[in-house]
């Protein structure tokens, strides 16, 4: 077998067996396959596509490049949540501890900060002392101790992810279906949860911002999960605008702590409900709907509140945050008003240069050995369908430097648009598909 | 500006500027783009194409990445002749002389063995003694001395495109217009001519099989010399079957001294007396109808042949192999016959496999290091349109190791169809370009 043989095949549109696929994967994490080559193929992929069984296989293969978890010394049903990416989207701030707080274990993976999107581990860093690093030994017994521990990848999962996301990075062959599933359900099944609920964005702020292709990128997901024996649901939800008002790192942890108090925002209350109500459904203690209403309780009971106390205790964290998160967290004392230039409707938002502007701010990174600023970030006053004089606020501006916040307000001046006419109602949980 | 960007909108359908071909181009021979940019882009390239403006700045962002030969020492118009590779192609050996001897300096660099396809400096030094590797100022000289030389590439010449093509040729990137057409182009005017006539192929032995994609590149090129105010014609020529009866190094050379002395096959002298009275024309000197005059008298009195005793000659070959071709040349003295195995007319041949066939026996190089064999090949007895009988020879294989014979027959099995049907007349000049 030769790569140029299967790079040629996938280039004129032919299907790659599970030998093949194992053959680029392996060889290349093994530096038998050149990076050069593997370009080339991620490149006929993004044309030529891949079909579900190849997308299987290539899910298996990269799952099967290093190590897989083993969390069966945790007792009950693990249940793993996913987001494909979005802004503002602190859900697993909420949903975690909100689960957990019903007697589910939570052990959970999660990401940094990606291109114009955040990351939970780097959101709970804005906590002092919080540790996010834990080895596999004390993060099982985290979870078993405590119920819950979030912690950044651990071990050596999928190192085939790692060495094709960053070619992938490079080579504009991100947004390719199959390799989008491949990559996000290989880490999934490598990190040992027995069901997943995924959450896929669609709209301005997602990375796939079509609603069709991203319902079409969740079933594939599910069907792959299916085919491991591994129960799932996803949530496909509406990123047409940021997910609830606060964009960046301490802001939104700020804002997961509100809502774990009872104060959240509409569309971050109804997508972290739906979502931890379809955890509850796949762990098999509650139905859905009885799920929806056991976790309101939770809420209002301050029960899911003390469970993210115990987080951040139990990870170092100072749990003062929880009863004064603005005096504890860093936050920039630097601030400035993006005003609006017309009076109106906000009838469009472009999502994504909202977080590209948050990213600017020092919230992302703009190269990967950046280090992230989580004093800053954006306060969003107005959302889709509201109404605004001219002059009136839009957007508060949390930065550290003259320069980024320059940046950031162009930004936000181009992503908003204001007319006569109201959008219509907003809905941020399309459709949840089991 | 950035290699992802320019990948990205490649990728995407859009067209490029020259700054951004030149970006790509010369960041990828200084190093600043990486080898993995480059494969993801040349792949982008296949499936999206360049057009003519975007060819045209590819070519010359190729050309200009090295040395651009001067050859006005040499006086009078120099015109070059290129094929885009066929089977069995010793046209260079037998236009080369037959125009040198009309008095129009001939300065040709020539390649090697790619793919099927033979090359004709490996050809030349299957002559005993003959040196190809001259040094530019020795090139020169010879060429005001003897109005002939043909070395191999001399000098620092399209870096970008030796680094280009070694990539095309790892990644199943190679046929592609744009790519195959500046490939050639920034060659030949690097190399310093004033004029070019082009040999392009199609048919089961060429790279472009498709007669009219064939066509296509032609105008190309030619569209391209013009744009740099060079004289350029084209003659599309058919290659569905081996060009001559000869195929292999020594063989070949014996066929073109043949060819020379006015024995050779008729599509073999029909394209040869083509080219040539093309470069006489484009040289000014007779129109092209009078030129094909000219030159079957250069055959008919000597002079053509006694002007290729010069170069081998002046190129340090022994010029014995003129009058005595078989007894000096190395010629394998096992030969195997392939038999046809029914009764019929040979109504088409795979040319490739012909030419596959030949490289398998040692007269190519299966990888970039291997050593050529010149004394193998293959002397085709049987061409389109003959009739055979069951058992006849069709062709005699020419070997130095059993192993490599066994496979070589194997593939000429595979490569002749015979049947009940002539396959009708076979014109060889399919059309001149001018």
């Amino acid at each position: 077998m030769r790569a140029y043989d299967i790079i040629l095949k996938k280039r004129n549109g032919g299907k790659l067996s599970k030998e093949e696929i194992n053959f680029m994967v392996h060889g290349y994490v093994r530096g038998e396959v050149a990076d050069y080559q593997m370009a080339a193929f991620l490149m006929a992929v993004f044309f030529r596509h891949m079909d579900e069984e190849e997308t299987y296989y290539l899910t298996e293969s990269m799952m099967r490049s290093g190590e897989i978890l083993d969390l069966s010394e945790i007792p009950g049903v693990k249940v793993d949540k996913h987001s494909t990416g979005g802004v503002g989207d602190k859900t697993t701030l909420v949903v975690a501890p909100l689960v957990a707080s019903c007697g589910i274990p939570v052990a959970k993976m999660s990401g940094r900060a990606l291109g114009h999107t955040g990351g939970t581990i780097d959101k709970l860093e804005s906590i002092p002392g919080f540790k996010a690093e834990l080895p596999l030994d004390k993060f099982i017994e985290n979870v078993k101790k405590y119920g819950i521990a979030i912690v950044s990848q651990t071990g050596n999962l999928v190192p085939a992810d790692k060495k094709i996301y960053a070619l992938r990075d490079a080579t504009a062959t991100v947004d390719e279906m199959s390799l989008i599933a491949s990559s996000i359900m290989s880490k999934k099944l490598a990190a040992g949860s027995d069901a997943f609920v995924l959450d896929v964005k669609f709209g301005t702020g997602a990375f796939v911002k079509d609603k069709e292709e991203s319902r079409r990128l969740a079933k594939l997901m599910l069907e792959i999960a299916k085919k491991h024996d591994k129960k799932a649901a996803a949530v496909l939800s509406n990123m047409n605008q940021p997910l609830g008002k606060y964009v960046g790192n301490s802001l939104e942890v700020i804002e997961a702590i509100e809502t774990l108090k009872g104060n959240g925002p509409k569309d971050l209350v109804e997508l972290s409900i739906t979502l931890g109500a379809l955890m509850l459904d796949l762990a098999g203690v509650f139905s859905f709907e009885e799920g929806k209403e056991v976790l309101r309780k939770k809420i209002e009971n301050g029960e899911a509140l003390e469970k993210f106390r115990i987080l951040v205790k139990a990870q170092g964290g100072d749990e003062k945050i929880v009863d004064a998160p603005w005096e504890t967290l860093p936050v920039s004392e630097r601030v400035e008003e993006f005003k609006a230039d017309k009076e109106g409707y906000v009838s469009w938002i472009d999502t994504e240069k909202v977080g590209t502007a948050s990213m600017l701010l020092g919230a992302g990174r703009k190269r990967k050995e950046d280090r992230i600023d989580h004093s800053v970030g954006i306060v969003i006053e107005k959302k889709l369908g509201d109404f605004v004089r001219k002059g009136e606020t839009v957007a508060k501006v949390f930065f550290s430097e003259k320069s980024d916040l320059e940046a950031a307000m162009n930004l936000l001046r181009e992503a908003y648009f204001i007319s006569d006419t109201s959008p219509g109602p907003f809905k941020v949980v399309e459709e949840v598909i089991k």
